[in-house]
Order: structure tokens, then C-alpha cells, then sequence
């Protein structure tokens, strides 16, 4: 028996690996210090309570027969997917049940659309980026052209016209820089994966974050989307939902390639290799959409968002370069004084003792840059921007 | 943009749709007659006590700060998988928590294993069969080698050593048939993949339907299957859990092909790929093990397996060759007068107005054979076995 040996080629990323290891010896060194952890990509405020209610429910209906559920729809009960179909509607984009696929989450999603493209595709990744899109092309065994996302562009860049891909992942707002495109940066990649026949992969994780009118939450808003493009979404940041597990993916029924409808093949991956959502976590992610969830989770983000203002006063003050923070959980900053990005680390560790996450280990593009998030608890944030002002 | 083109290779299986049309359409014919359902296989009973205790209290937690969990461990919480490893104790079999992997179910590990293996291994697959397996190596573009199971080797058909083949597929008891391997048919296979350098990919989803105290419940019960094997687990029977959505994989450390370990392949695949299960999913699944959990499913399996019995004791009454039923919650019985599994289909359907599976609908070697199921009511199931009687 062979193994895949594409997985060969895999490089390990001790990212969070290596920051745990310095922040732990850090303090062993000096045991009086108080970490504060800006280096979380995790949510950390609970459920609301719109969710608890429909998912204590839902746990009691499994427990009677006569509510019991089995086997689910593949795609994901009517119930859910009306819920995000509303919800695409209430920005004006008209999404119908058919085009929605009901997820464990983006990640896998992500991950798993690959299954139906062939192997010979080029594949043209950002850098900085979220390491999901890298590795699992590396598994397929699939060349990767790298996207720069620079200072130069405001870590946004824009299609290199000169140059054909056929498979483009686009994530905004972006993990890990907070860059978010505007309308018609994003008509620009439509208009580019249209002329390419080229498909764009398109990852909302972070969307419920934007607040600015003028930008857009999904990449359906720009015309001809529909034609050239997948959007992956997901609760995770926009409910709290991490643990929960639970997402959504948009397969427009327009979506052809080689004459073949990518809808019904995904759907064809799905029903083989998947088995659907738990009944009780897409009751509670049914309850998100209802208005008292979408008021509630609205509170959370936007709790989350204070905290990003918070330190980003700080780099503004500061006049230090950074993206983000404002319709996103992430900020992207620039090393004070050229450091690079690990020397920020041990620096901001030893004189604030604040632990963030060094640009480097996002990609070639990230070195010199740092990112910190705002999923922390208010109190952590207000004090580590204090000690931020101090020693920056 | 390329598709993956071996999913134009894909069959389209219309057993369950055809088998819906036509009982709808007799319906309509004989509005008066009302059908019983024996072709499914889905479970019916709902979720035990300690499990929906289980689950609200997750949720509860989920709703409060100091409870609330983010995302969890690749390969599930500790205290799921020291369940496992208790469960897996008991029966004298020794797996530490790094080998088990908790998944949303058996289908989605059985089908997402084949990307950490080579394109180029042949593969076995049992017919009849269940789909799955056939359809994940179409869509990877894998070469398929049948393996006739029929009424000469009682659907339990053994390693033919003058071939080699590279991956193996198992299901015991099986999906359709209902046929069990004993340990010295198991200990046949497990030595053929020793010599063949093989994996054997075992599919144990209904191993709590067996209560024969000298049939193998797993794999790992036999010498030598540590070095050879994959058990793929599920409590979606064991503790209805179809529409909980949970599992567990069984990859142990030993396993390593062309010196690389298939539990760290696995890893790797799982981490990128995939985000875990849902933490209240998990708590419910932890209950399950419990002693509480473990006495409620048992009663919830033993009704499903005296639904069984009544309908295998008019089979045997009637004379009419069949297996499974004892230690599988299916029948597959040889459709009498040498009917073909559709004409045996109508038959039952017109004279006894039962639904059931024609055999034909799961490889070659179903035709002439048909599954009934034991996921019913018991009013049901007595009025089947009565029609049965009758008109066989």
C-alpha cells in the first residue's frame, strides 16, 4: 500500500507552537509576570442566549419520539438554509435554497472543494494567508502561485492581468491582515476569473465583522459573481460558534465549468463523502438569523470591535502602520523600528508582556509584521494598551 | 478552470429514489392500502436519557462565560476518548487516546481516508456493497476490484491469495447483508494483509448489533491487525445518533506504510481538513459510555433485534434461505421462486403492501436477493411478519 505521497511535501508550521514554548519560558523566568494573550483566534464571550434556547430544544425534541430526528437533508434542513437565504436577501442578494450547502464549518469546506477540480489546475494563493489554503493544495499535489499582499497594496492586491490561474482564494476580511476589499476591487477579481474561466474561491468567514456601508459582505454583491465564484461562511466568528461547528457554503447554480454544473457535483461530493449537520447545532444556527440572535450576536462583535478600536487608537497615536481592527477582529501592524517579526514578539513579550502572533509565520510577505487580535476580555485589552503606549 | 473528470465516471444510484416512486405511485393506485416500511435504514427510537441529559447540559455551558469552550482538540475531547478507550478495554482490546479520532460520523472518515493513500493502489471491494466505498475511489480515479460475496461463501467471502491487492474494504456486520466474519475469517484476512502489505479499511458501524459471545466486535481482536488495519466506528446505530452526527476512528500507532505513520498522516489530513465535532455533539457521545448510557441503548438495539427475530422466524418457517438478522439489524433473504429482487419487490409491495430494498440495488451479486430492516415500529413489524407468512 502507497501512501499519498503529496503529503511529503507538507512543511510543518510551529507558529503557535513556538509562541506558546516562549511565552511559557517567559514566564517561568519571571513568575510575578501577568500575560496578556493578543495572540487569540479563538472567540471567548458564550453563546446568546437566542441559541441556548433553540438548541435546548432541539436536544429535547431528539429525546421524544415523536419529534426525534434522523438522517438529515445533505444539504441541511429547509429551516437553516431559508434562514441564510434571508439573510443574503436583506443585502439585497438573491440566493435560493438549492445554492446553499450547509457546513460543519468553512474550514472544511474550503478544504474539501478541491475534491471536485482536477489536479492540473494552477492555483494562485495570497501571501500573508491562512495556511488551510496552501496545505491542502499541497496535498492534492497541485503548484502554488503566490499573490503578494504588501505594504505597497495595503496587503489588497489586485489581479496581475498578464498572468492566467484557474483557481483563486480570496479571503475578506482577511485572516490574518483585517484588509478588507471594496466593491470595486472586488469587480476587478470577477472581472479577471470571468476573462480566465478561472474560479474564485471565497472565504466570508470574517464578513459579519464589516460595518462600513460602502464595503461588501459578500462577493455576490459584485455583478457576475455568480458566473465565476464560491463564498464560504461561517458562524465561528460571527456566533461564537468555534465549538459548535457550523457554516455555510454558496454554490450558485450559474457556476459552470466544461459544461458541467459545479452545484451538482459539490452535491454529488457532499452526499458521498458527508453525512450533514447535527439537527441541534443547525437549530441553534437557525436561531443566529432570527432577530433577537441577530441583535444578540450583533452585541458580541461588536464587543469584540471596541476592543479593536482600543489598541488601534494606540497605533494611530503611535503613528505605527497597521490594517484592520475596524471591520475586523484582526490588526496588522508594522514592527516598530524594522524589527522583525520575532524580534517584536520578544519585545513586546519582555516590556509589555503582551503575547501576539508574528506576521513571519503567515507567509514570506508577513515578515515585519504582527498581528494582534481582539478576542480578548475588555479589562485584558485596556490594560495591554496602556502597557502598548508605554513601550512603543 | 479544470473539473475533477473522474466525477463523469460516477454511476448514479436510483435504488431509494426508485423504490419512493413506485410505492408512491401503488399508493395512489390503492389509496386504501396502507404500507409498511422495511427498507429503512434509519433508526426510529429516540435518543436515550443520559444522552439528552448530557447534551442540555453542554448547551447550558456553552451559554456561560466561565463554560463556554472555543474550538477543541483535533482529535476530540479527552474525556470522549477515554470513553472509547474504556469501551474498547472492556473487550480486552488495548487503544490509547492518540489512536482514537472522533469524527462526525463513520462515512465522512471512510470516505476522507483515501486522501492520505496513493492514487495508484488497488482496491477491494465487497459486493453487494454500500456505495460509498465504490463511489470515494471512482471520484480519486482508483482502478476497483469486486470480491463476489453470494449464498456459496454466505456473503462472507475470503482473501483469494493468488491476487494482491493494496486496500481492503470490510463491513462487519455488513450493510446489506447483515453477514458477520467470526475471528478465524477475520484472522484469514488480517493475515492476508500482513503478506500483502495491505490495509484493510473495517467498518464496524453496527458491531453493537452483535451479542454472540464468539463473533469479533473489532478488528483489533484479531493478532497482527494493529499492522494492518483501520476500524471506522459510528454511534449513529449504536445509540441513533443518525441525526447527532458522531464517530470515532481507530488508527493505530503500529500502522505504517513505506515508513510513514498513517495515525500521523491522519493527523495531519484531519487537522487541516477538518475542525472537529461539536462540543455538545461530544458531551451527548460521551454519555452514550456511560453505564446509564450503555444500559438505555442496549434496550433500544434489543428491540430493534426482536424486531428482527420476528421477521427471521417466519423466514425460517417459510424455508426460505437468508442471513443476517441475529447480529445486524438487517435480513437478506433470497427473494423466493426465483424472482428478481425488483419483481420481488412488486410482489411484496401488492400482496402484503411491505416496502423493502431489492438486493439488485447494491452490486451484481444482490440480484435475486432483498433487504429488510429491522428500524421499525413493533406493531409493524408483527403485522409484516403476518402478511409475510402469508403470502410467501
Amino acid at each position: 500500500m502507497k501512501i499519498n505521497s503529496n503529503y511529503l511535501n507538507l512543511k510543518d508550521n510551529y507558529l503557535f507552537a513556538d509562541v506558546a514554548k516562549k511565552s511559557s519560558e517567559f514566564v517561568k523566568k519571571n513568575p510575578a509576570a501577568k500575560l496578556i494573550n493578543l495572540g487569540i483566534g479563538d472567540v471567548t464571550l458564550p453563546l446568546c442566549t437566542a441559541v441556548v434556547d433553540s438548541m435546548q430544544q432541539a436536544v429535547l425534541e431528539m429525546g421524544q419520539k415523536e419529534t426525534f430526528k434522523g438522517y438529515g437533508p445533505y444539504q441541511g434542513y429547509d429551516f437553516l438554509r431559508s434562514a441564510v437565504k434571508n439573510y443574503y436577501a436583506s443585502r439585497n442578494v438573491d440566493i435560493s435554497l438549492d445554492e446553499i450547502f450547509v457546513s460543519d464549518g468553512a474550514k472544511s469546506d474550503v478544504a474539501n472543494i478541491l475534491d471536485i477540480f482536477s489536479k492540473d489546475n494552477s492555483v494562485l494563493v495570497p501571501d500573508p494567508v491562512y495556511p488551510v489554503y496552501v496545505d491542502t493544495n499541497v496535498m492534492a499535489g497541485r503548484e502554488i502561485q503566490y499573490l503578494n499582499a504588501n505594504e505597497e497594496n495595503d496587503f489588497l492586491p489586485l489581479p496581475n492581468r498578464s498572468i492566467h490561474e484557474d483557481i483563486i482564494y480570496l479571503c475578506s476580511p482577511n485572516n490574518p491582515t483585517g484588509a478588507v476589499y471594496n466593491y470595486d476591487q472586488l469587480k476587478q477579481w470577477v472581472d479577471y476569473a470571468l476573462e480566465n474561466d478561472a474560479i474564485i474561491l471565497f472565504d466570508a468567514a470574517y464578513e459579519a465583522f464589516i460595518s462600513d456601508e460602502d464595503l461588501p459582505r459578500s462577493i455576490f454583491e459584485i455583478e457576475g459573481a455568480k458566473k465565476c465564484a464560491i463564498e464560504f461562511c461561517s458562524l465561528s466568528k460571527t456566533a461564537g460558534f468555534t465549538g459548535v461547528r457550523c457554516g455555510y457554503t454558496i454554490v450558485p447554480a450559474e457556476l459552470n465549468f466544461e459544461g458541467n454544473s459545479i452545484n451538482k457535483l459539490w452535491f454529488r461530493r457532499q452526499s458521498t463523502k458527508f453525512n450533514g449537520v447535527s439537527y441541534i447545532v443547525q437549530k441553534g444556527a437557525a436561531a443566529v438569523f432570527s432577530s433577537d440572535g441577530m441583535n444578540q450576536v450583533k452585541e458580541s462583535i461588536n464587543y469584540y470591535k471596541e476592543n479593536a478600536k482600543l489598541i488601534a487608537k494606540v497605533l494611530t497615536e503611535r503613528k505605527i502602520y497597521f490594517i484592520g481592527g475596524k471591520n475586523s477582529p484582526y490588526i496588522w501592524l508594522k514592527c516598530p523600528n524594522r524589527m522583525t517579526s520575532w524580534a517584536f514578539f520578544d519585545f513586546l513579550l519582555k516590556e509589555a508582556n503582551i503575547v501576539g502572533t508574528p506576521g513571519s509565520g503567515f507567509g514570506y510577505n508577513g515578515e515585519g509584521f504582527f498581528r494582534l487580535s481582539s478576542f480578548g476580555e475588555r479589562s485584558d485589552i485596556l490594560n495591554a494598551a496602556n502597557k502598548l503606549k508605554n513601550v512603543i
